[in-house]
């Protein structure tokens, strides 16, 4: 890159899978002059600095939030309040502050009314990760091709908008901008509701005897695998990520308890046009997903 | 290989994934001297010459069988019978007969009686796949490192089963010999009950308005993809295995269902720490599929 960064300084709260995958991604493409890590964990702020991924990390956020010009909440959804608290304060006026949560309605209603007039807040979602967690699991290429979905407020700063766009973009990623209510909707059915299947029948699995299990993990590749690798997401992340879109997973798991219920009475009483309807149904989404490219 | 080839003729009836991964990898590892398809499909008969997978390819799988020393039906579980039932005048005395089917003690109940004195039945299930179909899917190197179950029932030919294992073996599989229940009760944790929940959420998601379906595949990589690559396996496979594997399927369909309304209900009450401890839980037998080597 030849022009001048986006950024002279971003701050980056919480040095995760997400977080550090910004820092490097933002560093590879230049688009901070510098970058400062907050994080509450010591460990984590020594090895940012060890794997060179800021110019500083420190375990008092509010210094690592001063002077930045973007700030990036990437924390697990229960956590944003807190570190808002404390970081208010010191926010520089005209920054933007934004997130990386799953869920947005519960962000705006967090965050939102905390920030003081003059600081834009344009909360985001990229949709990317994997199972691994921690500042090691990161890496730049992790938005490359991946959606990032922006919900800013009504009424928020259109350029600071636009800023923010400018930066995922310059990651790699591709965006849209989206209704919080909306968003939260869709990801419940995307990826909520499939997590919590996932950990479900994994947990369901772990109740087995003792030595079936071992046979479980054995012959995993005949389909159980694929839940395993879900099922190994980052514990806490995925807890808050429950408590704060109830209403919809709760919708979208009806709905699927009901359609389980049909197929599960269909398998009992030997129904086979049933199950293979659904089952030749279903193959087009997959051709879909291959069509828009997000297959792997 | 300098070793003579373990089977002079096998036969492989059915030509999909399965069947023409098996004639891929025994001729690459010189496991036959000659190959003979059998497929009711003119056009699978056809591709399988084309491909070069086999020296004859017949509708008439009577024809197919005539002279083989090892038959394989590589056919949906519901097809097994009629195919034994028009086979079996014409099998070769001494010749062992198998399947590479998911469900075993239906497979055990309709070909066994039926086949005659003189003729080794036994019975197989490889523990691979993708979810693609026919004989273009194939591939040689889909057995290796992949487990083969091998379900004699009690009084089969010692002599056939080790020669039968010697032939997975010879693909690249690691064998293990199982009691047909057994197997039926373990494929029904690891592969049969994750491969309902994702035929079902992906139903659910096809279900949505015409405008969300387009958002549950744009933003697919949150957790959906891994689903649909799983609801996209052939649907007359699945509908047989579910139809022949009834009652284990049911038996973990319902604790899957105790154990996911037990989650719904500590999401419904904010029960944070019930999410916590499972989502922690979970973890574990990812570990234990990457340390055995079958996480990919």
């Amino acid at each position: 890159m030849t022009a001048a960064p986006l950024f002279d300084k971003i701050a980056v709260i919480g040095i995760g899978l997400i977080g550090s995958s910004i820092a490097r991604a933002a560093r590879k493409q230049g688009l901070a002059r510098s970058i400062a890590v907050g994080d509450i964990r010591e460990d984590h702020c020594a090895k940012a600095l060890q794997l060179g991924l800021c110019e500083t990390a420190t375990t008092d956020l509010r210094q690592a939030v001063k002077g930045a010009d973007l700030v990036l909440f990437c924390v697990p959804i229960g956590a944003n309040a807190e570190v808002a608290e404390k970081t208010v304060p010191f926010l520089k006026a005209g920054a933007i502050v934004s997130d990386v949560g799953s869920v947005k309605q519960a962000v705006v209603r967090d965050i939102g009314p905390l920030l003081p007039e003059g600081v834009h807040f344009v909360p985001g979602h990229p949709i990317a990760g994997t199972e691994f967690s921690g500042p090691e699991a990161g890496f730049a290429e992790l938005f490359q091709g991946r959606w990032c979905i922006l919900t800013p407020p009504s009424g928020t700063d259109e350029a600071a908008t636009a800023k923010l766009c400018a930066f995922w973009k310059g990651m790699g990623s591709l965006i849209e901008i989206m209704d919080p209510a909306h968003h939260d909707m869709v990801l419940a059915i995307t990826s909520h509701l499939p997590h919590l299947i996932a950990y479900t029948i994994v947990g369901t699995a772990t109740n087995l005897e003792e030595s079936v299990k071992g046979e479980v993990i054995r012959y995993s590749a005949s389909g159980f695998r694929d839940f395993t690798r879900i099922a190994a997401s980052d514990p806490v992340m995925w807890r808050d990520v429950f408590l704060n879109n109830r209403d919809a997973v709760l919708e979208m798991l009806q709905r699927f308890t009901e359609d389980l219920t049909a197929l599960q009475r269909a398998i009992r009483w030997g129904e086979g046009q049933v199950l293979e309807d659904l089952f030749t149904r279903t193959r087009a989404i997959r051709r879909g997903i291959i069509d828009a490219k997000q297959d792997s």
